[in-house]
């Protein structure tokens, strides 16, 4: 599904320009895990701390995994009458959140949390809309290193990129006067263009409505065709629909501003082994956030494999940042389509990935002309090795050698 | 048409929270009447007042028809001169509009009002832009209990959210400071996405232009296609397009923040029996306001058996207040289209709603992967009682008990 | 090609408000000449006034024509660099717009002026942004009672509905300060929705962009499928293309405040006498301003037919104010679409018109059911008496009664 | 490829306007050479005046290339501390730009700058937003002659004309204000309709993303199908693409404003012969600016066949300033289309051009009736001496006289 070609050319000069949020974080896409996917608003200073302890025992830290993220539904019903500081649940968080926050510092792991640039959260607790400083502090104070910051109860402060750039500069302002770095996430799923408007006020920002753990069934609720002037992102946007929509912004991304395509589903049970096999690796070619979103504590083997593909992560982690890009997408009869995406990665080195929609199997040539069609003549008759991201190859490491070759590679197996 | 699912399954955990306008009011979509459907601008207090009578004497309270609504055309050629207090035509309503308020709350009706915020209502007497305070008062004291609030000669004020937003907002907070509970019913017709800026300000707002009378023909006059971007609602809206119109934003509903697709056409004339049932049964599934639109002093049986259908008026006002899905729509050779709608309902209960806007009678699977994507594998594996929502059963209780299946519903008469 | 139905049933009762601009003007469609379509910028006193004694020698004031509008051009290079007030070009108009004015009055005329609502006029000349107080003034002074203001070189002031009402606000109020009645005839082509936000501040409103002498040939240079959200109006629209744009909006307008499909091209060449037939038919039917753009100094039989068709100009005229609608647009395997359009008019009259653009002739069913599809069942099995408003009858009237009919008209010619 | 028509008619009157930024520059489109296509962000003084060198060896300002541009990259890594002037990367230009200009003009040549409408340039530096008037004036201080005014990282401020206007507008004002004619080349890639806000404030306007050296290549980093309200306009815009964007909007540029489709790509590589002649033609027929984009001191003669061809350039500086008009557009059964485009130039001649994009060559007839759409029937029976200004004829001219034809030129040959 994925391959990663080592080229035997000189190397190509890349500029590659960091101009994100100016609090030096998200150099490579940000790594962790999130309570939203698999709990909902069902968490608690238990389930929060159960899954950072198997985030350690399960090695995830080695693979870049160390943000711990609360998303909603921590709040106590209302702020501090008296000052207006935010307040967490003290049934769920009995010990507050900064002790939670330390426990997870001295595991050598980040906290993140959750707010919204609206009235209310999506889960109607109390949003930042007009507390952006006092919140921002509030975090500062505890600790916070990771804002997740949503759309919902917005007041209808939306529709023109404008009006929507300074709803989130706000917070970002804020979070910047703390003196605290903070990773900050944008999460207005795509409205008015973030990519356009929030690379220099952002990590990271949402592109589409909320992932559903599905492949690729259209559903209702996620209705646009297209991210581009989406007036109802909505949710239960399948993962391939993310995909296409991520398609022609992922030439907005870079070092310290990424395009979010949500939180991972893998292991939650919506999809097949082969789906999340192919829902991590584009994730990891387009340069997303790698946010789990799975039970930690609970985890197949089939789970472990994926979320710890070390190639396909150091493909999302390249030094390079630059998200891979679809040269062509072809119906299929039977349904589905088959896209070719490539991206260039540090050294000289590039990524291509076959993605296959349709109920077969396909059997396609990958002609070099067009993965290397901004490389150019050079680079399209050259000679590559190439290795299989999904393999290991005999000395143990991920990317196992499956030739070298000159031209197309013919006869691509896809599946 | 319309089934309702019992299932044998533990209680699966639903949240739902409660944003709309803070009155406490329309937590299950409100039921009632208004005069404009059928009566247009000749109204009076005699005919009000005969509408008001009729409701009690067809019991119609009983099924939860609450609120009498006085729509356009109440008002005196001007404001009082003096005060710029809102006046009443002296000769439609000699006794006054607080007489006729005083007089429905008597029988244990609740009374509704109109107006516009514009320079004019749509009938062209005075609206309420820049007099959002005056008027609230007025109806406050009056004992108004409901506005609908339409959208006529807005000078310009639309385009974005945050335009409509704020006009809309000023009757909002209006009507707040009077103290007074009055359901907010907004009508922009869907415009800049009230589904997105209105759950806070409002209890209902409407999605479209006017419903017209009509099952499903096309009319240039409500051209658009979608409503999630439409720059001209219009009217002559068929009732099925409504429902087109609506299935995207169900997801932005719940308790006290309703998408409201138009007043009910049943008993109009202008639909067959089977459309009527077809009309009443969306609406309620949809979790529209139910409010009727036909002359309550003369109706058929035929009318009243759908407007009284406790079973389906039992799904609108189900305390889940989840709107139905649309799971797929499916295009029939010979025109039209064939539905399957789902929603969830309290106690894990169920609704299943087969739409045929096709002239034949079609034969179809519901498959139970589809009816419960949202809830998974072990709903869509699950054995269930059925019942059908349109026939009564022995017991002479509504829902006939129609048999227990595992998996699809083979065979499902359409029609 | 147009009919217009005698109703035998009772009158319907028909509601109908007037909210322009509340100046008392162009209760029914204003009509007229102008300068634009046929003499662009080449005019002067003399061109003026030859049309101007045309129109009285041909009758055509018995015809309702009655404002002789100058349209752009006649503008001296400069304000006055004291007063700043306008000023015309010396040369072209070597006594003043007074004088001309004055003479045209005398005449029994009334006289029209143009100006833009940005930095320029379209050509080129000082346009009224920003001065709208001492133009409207100065043309008071002038005499003057017909304002066309045009949109070009706006400065970008356009985009959303508020920012174009409000542009075209100011000369609204400016005009109004006059205390003299002008007519206001906005020529913002469309942009932004004037149907949705210029029926109380204007007399008219243009739709589209500029109309071309060409039946329906597509021109890239009027590139909008749509005028509802078009972003580039443009001009060559030809005129059948301005009759698609004009469908859906057709129920926006009514007395004092109409859409304005544009200057008529009737006599300027570029199209047969069947398609002008098409073109002055269905201006009238749509309540568009009948305005001439042609040479009436130099008129064909043909042309001067056309244009002086009173049953036509009737229905255009007609106190009910109801643009006709259009039931059903059809294509035709040739090329082409036939569309059945149909109008209501005071008196329980009707109109109707086929609509063929089809290079053949073509045979086809007028339903009733189509046709009163407003009015309902009564009206769609009544029977009428119908004429053909393009053929003389026996008594020399316009309208030849062609027989009494019920249900739908049979094997209706179209050619 | 490319034909003009000398016509045997009189000459008809035309109407042409100036209402660019009033700096009496750009009267015809403006022609020199920018680093960027070529060098990207890897220039240096060396770089600059060697290119400025080879445009004189080559005698290209014969041909009217005249403007060097110095694009993105020349600027220090931040502004002068104390007076927060622009400064120049002192490595790359040891010298300063003052030094650099004064040599350009030296060589009778003139010296264009690069900057940004945004916080950053789009290759990082720092940008003008918030700086126009100490940019403006640092400028005209270092002798600039040219500003070419980026879009990157603006802030959010986009969205209405009104809001790109302003932005824009400041540096407008801010050239002007300095006194020095300042060629003002507005390039924000379309957004927001500069054809529409950008005529009065500026001497050309960027209408889409990026060139890239291809001919027809889709590329998902240009996603837009039309320009008119493309929320991204993105790069990697294949030559053809630019073409079809720039075909509704030619009606809006003339003498001093001129719609710009990218600087040219020919010789760099991407393209044949054959694409490179069609290049160049239909960006000398849409009017745009010819700026050369390949490196001048390493060029083909081929290359310097296409940028010298005299017979084109001189299409492109005619007097009359009228861009080309496309008259139709037909698919092509194996792939592509073929086109149709026509132009007024001085003198009553005209300019035709045919556009194949399929693979195969194409035999045509072209109908004078089309071709003299706007000029009328006198003209579309007229006889005309036909030159193809791809052939140099026997006196050793551009524009071999091919024939003299009446009517439709029957099967021209295009390849």
């Amino acid at each position: 599904m994925s391959l990663t070609i080592s080229a035997l050319l000189p190397l190509a000069l890349h500029i590659s320009f960091t101009f994100a949020l100016d609090n030096g974080l998200a150099i490579t896409p940000q790594m962790g895990w999130n309570t939203w996917n698999h709990f909902g608003c069902d968490i608690s200073e238990d389930i929060i701390m159960g899954a950072a302890k198997a985030i350690i025992s399960n090695n995830l830290t080695r693979f870049g995994y160390e943000y711990v993220v609360m998303d909603d539904c921590w709040q106590a019903p209302a702020r501090d009458p008296g000052t207006g500081a935010p307040v967490a649940d003290p049934t769920k968080f009995p010990n507050g959140v900064k002790a939670l926050s330390d426990e997870i510092h001295a595991m050598g792991l980040k906290f993140g949390i959750y707010s919204d640039a609206g009235t209310y959260t999506c889960g109607g607790r109390f949003g930042s809309l007009g507390y952006e400083e006092i919140d921002a502090q509030t975090y500062a104070s505890w600790g916070v290193d990771y804002l997740k910051y949503d759309n919902c109860y917005n007041e209808g402060l939306a529709g023109t990129p404008k009006i929507s750039h300074d709803r989130y500069a706000n917070m970002s302002r804020a979070l910047n006067a703390t003196g605290r770095p903070i990773l900050y996430s944008m999460c207005n799923w795509g409205e008015d263009g973030p990519w356009n408007f929030a690379t220099t006020i952002s990590n990271s920002w949402r592109i589409s409505g909320d992932i559903h753990d599905d492949f690729d069934r259209f559903d209702e609720r996620c209705p646009c065709t297209t991210i581009l002037d989406c007036k109802l992102p909505g949710f239960h946007c399948a993962m391939s629909r993310i995909i296409d929509f991520a398609a022609p912004v992922g030439q907005k991304a870079g070092p310290g501003h990424w395009n979010d395509l949500d939180m991972l589903e893998v292991g939650n049970g919506g999809m097949s082994f082969d789906e999340y096999v192919t829902h991590f690796s584009m994730w990891s070619l387009l340069k997303s956030p790698l946010i789990l979103g799975n039970d930690v504590t609970n985890m197949t083997n089939e789970t472990l494999t994926i979320i710890t593909n070390k190639a396909l992560i150091d493909v999302n982690q390249d030094s390079a940042g630059s998200p891979a890009n679809r040269l062509w997408k072809r119906a299929i009869a039977v349904g589905g389509d088959l896209q070719l995406w490539a991206g260039s990665l540090a050294n000289n080195q590039f990524v291509i990935a076959l993605l296959n929609t349709s109920p077969n199997g396909q059997t396609v040539d990958v002609e070099f002309s067009d993965v290397f069609v901004d490389q150019g003549p050079a680079y399209q008759q050259g000679t590559y090795t190439v290795y299989d991201l999904w393999q290991k190859d005999s000395t143990g490491q991920w990317g196992k050698n499956v030739g070298t070759f000159t031209g197309a590679i013919r006869r691509v197996q896809i599946g």
